[in-house]
């Protein structure tokens, strides 16, 4: 059975995890899953590639999280992030641990040498024992892309664009946004494999991630609407909502800065042309309608357990889905 | 008074502490010591420029050197490199640590803005309080250089060319070199305030450094030979073999590889058409002659008062030299 799965950061990897976990558990049949990370995040920092979301794919799979914080390596030192700050190195608002380092090194140097980021993450995830797992990772794009966020300027009424991790991690996405800038989003093209993972899948997951500065980039590299709109695949989503307010992250703020509803019916309107079936919190006043199927249950994932039992709800939601759909 | 030394890695930057320590605590005068460091031993290492005789100086200098390995930073960890050798990124043979990679990192960012290497050298002076010591540290050049030793094939008769790095670390100098070439040398230019240190210095000396891979390499930047020849300062260097041998590193090996005795004549005779004073180990058979003021004294760097000792005996002899020289 093929998945595929679009996914940002922390949300979609923890996910992912408790779906790889339900999988090993509790489906028989064998599972590929591939997972299209999100690289809008990705920023340049100290000379050096840093792609957020890919890392944290890369290490909660791989089993090498941090768990309390949910982004960067377990068992951490930091002494070359002191050492630039001794520099007077900038910036110091991200805080990049020696291991975590070594993912921005290698990959860099590689780049350097004109490998694309697809064929970098393939080296990564051989490092994590990806394929053991049965998950091919791939970047949505091996084209540089990055999200800026245009806030108003200091005081003097201009307004400015500074990288969404600025906003995101230095500031809390607490700085008024205006709107997301992707540059280089228009002339992206989505890395080898990333099309046919979405067609030829069994069934097509968005975890509950971002659905504006996650899935919301990935869905704007050209071509991957359209494969999601025809891929015979039912594509089943997970609310990122929970009482009209994202779980962790700033998925509410985002939404606000786009003019949508922070409700899960806003966030399923995102999805309105692809999207076959929903998954909301148990509380959740999200109507049923036009073609969507909405499944009601506890979408917290306080633990491996509970992320895999919310991922099976998904998956099952997606079979069943995908049965109805089958010719007689 | 203003010294100007030419310098290479863990024997000049060690030598050079003590002359600080002399000066400090001896010398009546404020000293202006500008040191002219070895890039022969540069090396591109996971996409990172290191300097490793540039860094030892300024960790030496700047009291931040692992003081028994004589190289590297005291109180490092290694969780960088640990890491990239779980990814299987090559070399594993040169050790570095965490906080010795923040200085490549940041000096590789600001390279990869166009900025030169003496200007790179002088941030990381500043972070080292080398300013505040009177020191001024100056790359040889600002043009990439890279010493390769041309040794033999493995067993199929044809020659090849290793990084230097490769043949002293890797190799520790025991793999049969046939000779050094610095690829570009030729092309070379001194890096801004070099020549002048040499010509308005009113001592030059050089450290007991390698002769032929770190202070031989600096000779080799073209101008830096003939302002030696020109310049009104006496030359005061310090022989690097004590019984015909380095007391550290192989400079009996590099010299044989050039075809030069493994003696202080023959290290002398490299220096003959600038060196004016020669500092020699007590045992040393080395006779005076032809217009070089040959000293006696223990050569062994055995501690930061032993080494001060040294070099205020070096200089010494120069501010001798110097007067005697002076217009009556």
């Amino acid at each position: 059975m093929r998945i595929t799965a679009l996914a940002g950061g922390v949300g979609g990897a923890r996910f992912l995890r408790g779906l790889l976990h339900h999988v090993r558990t509790s489906q028989p049949e064998p599972v590929e899953l591939t997972v299209i990370g999100n690289t809008g995040d990705d920023i340049t920092l100290f000379g050096l590639r840093v792609c957020p979301d890919i890392d944290t794919l890369l290490y909660t799979l791989g089993g090498g999280i941090h768990e309390g914080q949910g982004w960067g390596r377990a068992d951490e030192t930091h002494s070359l992030a002191g050492e630039l700050a001794a520099l007077g190195a900038e910036p110091q608002w991200f805080t990049l641990g020696d291991k975590d380092f070594a993912t921005h090194v290698y990959r860099s140097q590689l780049l350097g040498r004109g490998m694309p980021l697809s064929a970098v993450t393939e080296r990564l995830s051989a490092r994590w024992g990806l394929g053991e797992l049965g998950v091919t990772l791939l970047p949505m794009t091996d084209t540089p892309v990055e999200t800026h966020v245009v806030v108003a300027g200091d005081g003097d009424g201009e307004q400015r664009a500074i990288h969404f991790q600025e906003w995101w991690v230095r500031h809390r996405a607490e700085l008024p946004a205006e709107r997301f800038v992707v540059a280089g989003l228009d002339r992206a093209t989505p890395a080898p494999g990333v099309l046919e993972a979405i067609r030829e899948a069994d069934v097509v997951i968005l975890p509950p991630s971002n659905p504006v500065v996650s899935i919301g980039i990935i869905l704007g590299v050209p071509g991957v609407r359209d494969a999601l709109r025809g891929t015979r695949a039912p594509v089943v989503g997970v609310s990122p909502l929970v009482g009209g307010r994202p779980v962790r992250g700033h998925a509410d703020v985002c939404l606000r800065t786009i003019g949508v509803d922070e409700t899960s019916a806003g966030v399923a309107g995102l999805y309105a042309d692809f999207l076959d079936g929903w998954l909301v919190d148990e509380e959740d006043p999200m109507p049923d309608g036009r073609g969507l199927q909405v499944v009601r249950r506890p979408l917290l994932m306080s633990s491996v357990e509970a992320a895999a039992d919310m991922a099976g709800a998904a998956l099952d939601l997606g079979l069943r889905l995908r049965a109805e759909r089958a010719p007689a």
